[in-house]
C-alpha cells in the first residue's frame, strides 16, 4: 500500500510531482484508486485488494474508491459486504449490459451509466458502464474497462481543491461524474452532427452509392447514443426531484443543469435523425435522377441512330428496281435527308429540356 | 402417487438419485407436478388426478403445482373449485391467446405470460402461455402444452435448496418463475440481433433479393416478440408497484430487477426496428444502384455501337454513285474513323463517371 | 299482442317448441322484441305498438326490450318519453354515424357500439349501430337494421336459464349484449388475418400487380375496424371503473374480460398494420426486381448482338479495297470472331452475375 | 334605427313577411345585427352605429349582437368599451389569424373559432373566424368578413320560437352558434371524403399523373380542416368541463354533444389521412408497374428482332466465299430460321408470364 | 458616460433629436445600453463599465440594462457579482448553445431564449441567444452579438411612454421583450411558408432536380425553428401558470397571449411539415413519370424501327435466289409494307395512351 498524504498547503505548489509519484510507484494490478478528502487536505492511494480500504476511510473525510474492470467476482463480493449492498445491485454491476438507472437503497443510492469516450484523438468509440454506488460520505464507482476514463480532471480538481469539489459533499463528487459524463457526449454527438453535414455537402455535390452505408453507419450510432442518453434523463430527472435521501438541496441546481445538457443532448440527436432522413431522400431522388439523366443519353442515341440506320438499310436493299440508286445524287440527298433528320431530333430533344 | 420425502441433510449429497427415482416412477399421463418445500425440506411428487393434490398441502410448507398441457376442461374445474378459483379466470387459462396481463381476486392472484424458448438447440421457437395463480402458500402454474418448460432450473434451486428459494414467500417463486421467462426473452431476442447483423453484413457485401424476405421475417419475430413483451412491462410493473397483497415487500427488489430488464428488451426490440428500417433504405437503394448500372452498360453498348453500325450501314448503301467507295483508303478511313468515335464515346463516359 | 309465459319448471323440457310457437305468431311488423325475466320464470313478446310495453314490466323482473331498424322517428319518441329518455340521446340513437361512447343520464346509462357481422356466412360485412340504455331493472336496445343480430345465443340463455344472466341483473344483461358484440369482432379480425397470411404468401411466392389493391383493401376494412375498436375501449373501460352508477361491483370482473378483450383486438389490428406497410416494402421491392431483370435481359441481348452485327455490317459495306473479303477463310474467321465475342459477353454476364 | 318587435303570439303565423320587412329596409352599411329576446318576444334590429346599442338592452331579454366584417378599428374600440373588453382580447378579434382558443375573462368568456362554409352550392370554400364574447345575458358574434354565414337557422329559430332557444340562457345560444358551425365542418369533410373515394376508384381503374395533385389538393384541405378543427375539440371541452362560470350545468350535456361531434370529425380526417397515405403507395406503385410494362415492350421488341437482323446482317456480308449465299433453299431456310427464333422467344416470353 | 434624462413633459415632443443626440455621443466599445424608467420619466445611458451601473439605479424606478456581444467573461463576472447571479446561470449566459428556459433562483428569474431575425431586409437569417434577468425592479438582457436586435420598438414604447410599458413593473418589461422576439418569429415562418408556397407552384409547373435541395433546405431551416420554439413554449407555460414569485398576476394574460402564439407557430410549423412531406412524394412521383415518359419514347422509336430495319436487312442479303428482289414492284411493296407496320405500331401505341 503506497499513500500520498498532503494538506492543503503542501500540496498547491507541487502538484504535478507529487501525482507523478503517485503513478510511479503504481504497477498494473492496483485495480482500487482511492481519495479521501475533505476541505483542507485529501490523501490518494492505488492498492490491490479489498480489505486495506477499512484503514483508510474515517468519519470526517469523503471517501472515493474507483474500481477499474469490474471482472473478478470476488473482489466484488468483498467490496459489497464491506459495504453493506445488496447482491442484486453486485450482480448489476457485473452485468455490463445494463440500461441507466438509479435505484434506492437504505443505505446507498446505485446510479448505473454509460460513458462514451474516444481514447487518444482515435475514431474508435468507447463504451463503458459506469456504476456509482453513492452512500453516507463515500462513493464507490466500478469502470468495466481499465482502459481510461474521463475523470482525471476531477481527479485534478481533488489534488488541487479548486472549486467547489473539496467543500461539498460526497453527492456533488457523484453530480461531477456525471457532468463529466454528459459532457463527453456532447463531443461524441458533435462529432457525428460534423460528420453528417460533411456528407449533407457531398450529397449535394457528388452523390455516390458509397454515402448510403455511411448514413446507415451515423444512424446505427446515433441510435446507440440514444439508447445511452434517453434513459440518463430519468435518472438525472429522479436525482434532481431529490426522490432520494442522498441528494442535499444544494445539489440540485447542478443537476438541473445537467438535466438541461441532456435535454439538448436528446434535441441535437433528434434535429440528427430528422436531417437524415431528409438526406436519404435526397439521396434517392439523386440515384433516380441520374438514372434518369443516363435513360435520356440512350433514348437520345437511339432516337437519332435507328432511323438513320433504317434509311440506309433500306438503300442497303438489293431489289433490281429502286430508282433512287442510279440518281447521279442520290447519295448525297440520302446524306441530306440523314442530317435533316438529325438536326430535328435535337431541336425536339431541346424543345423537351433533355439537352 | 409417488413421493420423494426428504429432510435438507439427507438431501445434500443424495440429489442426483433422488432426481433419477422421482423421474423413472412416473409415467406419461402424470400432469401434476407438484413441490412442496419450506426452508428445511421439499417433497416432488407427480400424480395424475387432481383429488390427490389435498393430502399434499401442509400450513408450513409452500406448494407449487405445475400442470402441463392444459387441455381437459374437466381437470381445470376440479382445481378450480379446490382452490376457489373464479369461472373467468379457469376460461382465461383454457383460451391460450391471453394477452400477458395480471387480476386480483380476493384469495389468489391471476398472472398470465407468455414463454418463449427454443428446445434442443433447434431453431423452432416455442411460444406458449404460461398461467400463474399465486394464493395463500401455494402456486399453480399451467402451461399449455406438455413439451417443456424453462422452469428446470428453479426446480434444481428447490431440490438442492440453493439461494433464497426456499426461505422465501410463494410470491419469491413467481418471482423466480417469471425472472426464467423473462431471461429466455433476452436469449431469443439476441438471436435476433445476432442474425439482424449478419443481414446487414451480407446487405453491404452482396445485396440480392432473398434479403428482404429474410428482413421481413425477421421483423414478422420482433413484431411477435413485441405484442408479447409490452404488456409483460405493465404486469410486471404493477406488481412491483405492490398493488396486490399476495407480493411482500422484500420481493419488491426483485421484481424491480426484472421490471429492468424487460425495459431494456423492449429498448433493444426498438433499436433493432430501427435498424431493420434503416436496412430496407440501403436494400431498396441497393436495387435502384444495381439497375442504375445495368442501364450504363446498356446505355454505353448502344451509344458506341450505334454510330458505329450507322456508318457501316452508309457504305453498305448501293447508291451507284458513292465516290468514296473507290477510294484506296476508303475502306481504311471508314474503320479509323469508327474506332476514333469509339474512343471519343468511351472518353466522354469516363469523363461522366460511369466508367 | 302475444306473449309467451312459462315458469322454468315448464320450460326446461320445452324450449323448442315455445320459440317455434313465439316465431309464428308474430308477422313482420313486429319491431319490438320483449323479454322479461327473473331467477324462476321469463317471458317473451313481440309487439308491434310501443304502448303494450307497459303492462309488460313489473317491479321483479329485469325487461329487455330490443328494438329493430330504428327509422321511425315516431315510435323512438313514444318510448323515449315513456322512459324518460333525453331528446338528445334520441338524436343520438337515429343518427347511426355515432361514434362509439357511454354517457350517464340520472335515471339510465346510455351507450352506443357498432356491431359487426357478416350473416349467413357470406363474405359481406355488415355494420349496424346499437344503442343501450341500461336503467333500473331494463335494457332497451336499438338496433339500426331488421337484418338479424348476434344476440342470438343471449335469447337462448334467457329462455333456458343457462350460466348467470337470468340470476344477475340488467347491467350483467348489458355485459352479455357488449360480450357478444366483441366476440364477433374477433371473428371478423382472424378473417382479416387469415386474408393477409394468404396474401404474404401469395406476395413472396408470384407478386403481381393484383396483390396492392388486395392489401389497400384490407387496410381499409383495418382502418375501419379500429374506428370502430377504439373508442370501444374508452367505453368499456369508463364501465369498468364504475364511473356510472347502474354497473354493479359483481359485474366489474365481466366488464374488465371484456376490456382485456378489446385491448387484444387492438394489439392485433396494430400487428397487422405494421405487416401490412411491410408487405408494401417487399411489393414495391418486386416491382423493382422485376424491372431489374427486364432491364438485365434487353441489355445482355442489345450487348451481344449489337457488337456482332456491327461486324456484320462492316463487312456488308461496298468498299472497292477490303482484302478481307477475298480471303478464302474470311467469311469462317468472321463467324469465329462473332462467336468469341458472344461467348465473351456471356462469361461477363456471369462474373456480374446477371445470369 | 329600424326595428321589428313582436309578442310571439303575433309572430307565430307571419314570420315570412316579418324577415322580408327586416331586409328589405336595411341597406349595406348595417354592421351590427341585433337580437333581444326573451321566452315570449324577440325584437330584431340592423343598425349602423355602436352608440344605438345601448337603447336595446334590457334586464330581461338576451341580447345577441352579430357584428359582420371586423375590419374597422374604432367600431371595435367602441364596443369594446361599451361591453368593457380587454384590449388584448380586441387585438385578438382583429386578427383573424387566431388559433380557436377560449379566454376567461372577469365579466366574460371570450371564444374563437374557424367558421367554413361553401356558400351558394360553389366549390369554393370559405374560412373565417368567429369571435365570441358570451356575458351575462349577452352574446357578441364578430364575423370576420360579410359575405354570409351558417347562423341563419338559429336566427329563424328566435324569430319562430322554435326548440329550446328562446327559453334558455345566453350560454345555450353560444352552444346554438357552436353547433351551427361543427355542423358545417361535416359537410365540408363529407366532401372530401366523397372526392377521396371518387380518386381510388379512378386510381384503381385508370391511374393517370394528374391524380397525385389532386390527392395532394385534398391533403391539403384535410391539414387545413384539422387545423381548425383539433383546437376546437380543446375549446369545448373545457366548456363542457364547466371551467367558466358563465356556461349553466344544463348546458354541458349539449356540449357534450358537439364534442361527441368534433371526436368524429378528428376520427374521420384521421381516417382519410391514412387512406390517402395508402392511395399515395398504390399510385407510385402503379407508375412503376407502368415503367415495368413499357420496358417489356421494349425488351420484347429488342429481343426478337435483334437477332434476326443480326442473321441478315450476315448474309449481307459481301464475302466472295460464302457457301450458303449459292444453295438454292439458302433464302428459304434463313427466312424459317428467323421464324424459329421468334417463336421460341415467344415462348420465352409466354414462360416468363411477359405476355 | 452619457446620459440623457428628460421628465416626460419635456420628452413628448423631441423624441428625435434626443435619439439622435444618444447615438450620436456614443462609440463602439459601449456594451451596456441603461434604461431607467417609472411612468413619469426616463433615462437613457450608454456606458463602457459596469462599475457605473450603480449609480444610475433606484428604489423607484425600473432598471432596464441591456449587454452586447456577452464575449468577455470578465464583464460578466462583475455584473453577477453586482446582482448576485449564480455562477451556474453566468456560465450558461455565455454558453450560447443553451436550450430555452426557465429557472427560479432566490432573488432573480433566469430566462434563455433565441431570438432569430433578419437584418435590413436581407435573407441572412441571424439566430442570437437573449438572456433575461428578471429582478427586483431591474431586468437584464444579454445578447451574444452586438449586430442589432428587436427591441428597438420598445425602446421607443420607452422614451415616448406609448401603452403600458412605462406603468407597469419589470415583468411587464420582460414580457415585452418576450413579445418582440416571438413577434419576429411569425416573420420569418411566414417566409418560409411563401418559399413553400412558390415552390410548390413550381414543383406542379416544371419539376426540376434543383427543387429538392431547395425543399431540403427550407425542411432544414424549420426543424431549426421548431428546436428554439418547441422549449419557449414551456418557458412561457410555466411562466403564465405562475410558478415564479416574479411575475404578478396582471401580467398573465399578456404571457398568456405569447403563449397562444407560439401555440400558433408550432401548428404552422407542424402543417408546414406536412406539406413538405408531401411534396417530395410529389416530387419523387414526378421524377418517376418523366422517366416513363423518356422510357415510352425510346420504346416507341425501337419498336418502330426494329422491324423496318429487320425486313430492310433481309433484302439487304446477297442470296443467290431471292425471287422477291427481281419483281418490278418488290421495292414498292416492301416500302408499303414498312409504311403499315409503322402505322400499325403508331395505332397499337395510340391504344395504350403512349402518345
Amino acid at each position: 500500500m503506497d499513500s500520498t498524504n498532503f494538506t492543503q498547503d503542501e500540496l498547491d505548489g507541487s502538484l504535478q510531482s507529487g501525482e507523478n509519484q503517485a503513478i510511479k510507484k503504481n504497477d498494473q494490478e492496483e485495480l482500487f484508486h482511492i481519495f479521501t478528502y475533505s476541505e483542507n487536505q485529501y490523501r490518494e492511494i492505488k492498492i490491490k485488494e479489498a480489505d486495506e480500504i477499512d484503514d483508510l476511510r474515517d468519519s470526517q473525510s469523503i471517501t472515493w474508491i474507483n474500481v477499474d474492470g469490474i471482472c473478478q467476482e470476488n473482489i466484488l463480493t468483498k467490496i459489497g459486504s464491506k459495504f453493506g449492498i445488496h447482491h442484486l445491485v453486485l450482480e448489476d454491476i457485473l452485468d455490463t449490459t445494463q440500461r441507466p438507472k438509479v435505484e434506492d437503497y437504505e443505505n446507498y443510492l446505485y446510479i448505473v451509466v454509460k460513458m462514451i469516450y474516444s481514447q487518444n484523438q482515435s475514431d474508435e468509440i468507447i463504451s463503458e458502464q459506469v456504476s456509482l454506488i453513492l452512500g453516507d460520505k463515500f462513493v464507490i464507482s466500478f469502470q468495466e474497462e481499465k482502459k481510461g476514463d474521463v475523470f482525471e480532471e476531477i481527479r485534478n480538481r481533488i489534488r488541487l481543491g479548486r472549486g467547489r469539489l473539496r467543500k461539498a459533499g460526497a453527492d456533488y463528487l457523484v453530480y461531477a461524474l456525471l457532468d463529466a459524463i454528459v459532457d463527453n457526449y456532447f463531443l461524441m454527438v458533435e462529432q457525428i452532427g460534423d460528420q453528417l453535414e460533411e456528407l449533407e455537402d457531398e450529397l449535394v455535390d457528388h452523390p455516390s452509392s458509397k454515402i448510403l452505408p455511411r448514413i446507415h453507419f451515423l444512424k446505427r450510432n446515433m441510435i446507440f447514443f440514444r439508447t445511452s442518453i434517453w434513459p440518463m434523463r430519468e435518472v438525472i430527472g429522479s436525482l434532481e426531484r431529490r426522490e432520494f435521501p442522498f441528494i442535499e438541496k444544494s445539489t440540485v441546481v447542478y443537476l438541473r443543469d445537467i438535466y438541461d445538457h441532456i435535454t439538448q443532448l436528446i434535441d441535437t440527436i433528434e434535429t440528427d435523425r430528422e436531417l437524415i432522413s431528409s438526406m436519404i431522400d435526397i439521396y434517392l431522388s439523386s440515384i433516380n435522377n441520374r438514372l434518369n439523366e443516363v435513360m435520356k443519353v440512350l433514348t437520345m442515341i437511339a432516337t437519332i441512330f435507328m432511323p438513320l440506320s433504317f434509311i440506309a438499310g433500306i438503300y442497303g436493299m438489293n431489289f433490281r428496281f429502286m430508282p433512287e440508286l442510279y440518281w447521279k445524287w442520290g447519295y448525297a440527298i440520302t446524306l441530306f435527308t440523314m442530317g435533316g433528320i438529325a438536326l430535328i431530333m435535337l431541336f425536339f430533344f431541346k424543345k423537351k429540356k433533355w439537352l
